[in-house]
């Protein structure tokens, strides 16, 4: 995990474990605090800066159930000190059964290199074919 | 526009203007030909390269009507020869009248300089509060 595909993947990942446990404190820890930081969740409009940010993820953690979260075809592309990766996430209320429980959305997650880290700056979410909200027609842009 | 960012702006308009027009020939202009190259359509899975992205926007252009597109609330990050635009994309159909009638989208594009110029490299869009397919309830990510 040396590599800065290995360090990139690692940091996707602890993004996605501190979204199954709901965890605040580590997603603190990953995120970069700046006001050029953004966040796009599912359906919602985009929320601009750390502090906004962080409130969302509160919220999200303090309403809603617990979860299991995957993370699938994963596709990482690097440029200095910027790298963008795309996936699929997989949420499924816990103790769901079956394929219907799960929810899949196509992730877009930006992250910067500060001080050799790789730290979120820009994530946005959005309903996949298969997953809550999609949609069967021709995609229109 | 000779600063980066009015340089990077500008990319971004083409590429609206491009999906205004239905204008493949403009469309391939602005994307980077790599297999890198990815996009989503709101609602729809990733789509991976260059060559089926320029076939999703082939498809988009013969099957869908006259709109008129603009770009609001642009925001724009740079780092290295890297950047990334969020914005929400106001589409109507042609003709239409009234609020309704418009969907919004939220978008990430990320660009990439190559030989000096912003080519777009991802595209990443969702519908949007407002907007066809939004969500009144709390966020889940």
């Amino acid at each position: 995990m040396s590599s800065p595909e290995g360090s990139i993947a690692a940091a996707n990942l602890a993004f996605y474990e501190a979204l199954e446990a709901r965890d605040l404190a580590r997603m603190e820890k990953l995120w970069l605090h700046e006001d050029s930081a953004s966040c796009i969740h599912p359906g919602w409009h985009r929320i601009d800066g750390w502090p906004e940010i962080r409130r969302s993820w509160q919220n999200i953690f303090a309403s809603s159930r617990s979860w299991t979260v995957s993370c699938e075809q994963v596709r990482i592309s690097l440029e200095g000190d910027v790298a963008w990766v795309t996936c699929v996430e997989a949420i499924s209320p816990f103790g769901a059964e079956g394929l219907d429980a799960t929810a899949r959305m196509q992730a877009t997650n930006v992250f910067r290199r500060q001080n050799g880290e790789w730290r979120m700056i820009h994530h946005h979410a959005s309903p996949s074919p298969g997953g809550e909200g999609s949609q069967d027609e021709e995609p229109i842009n």
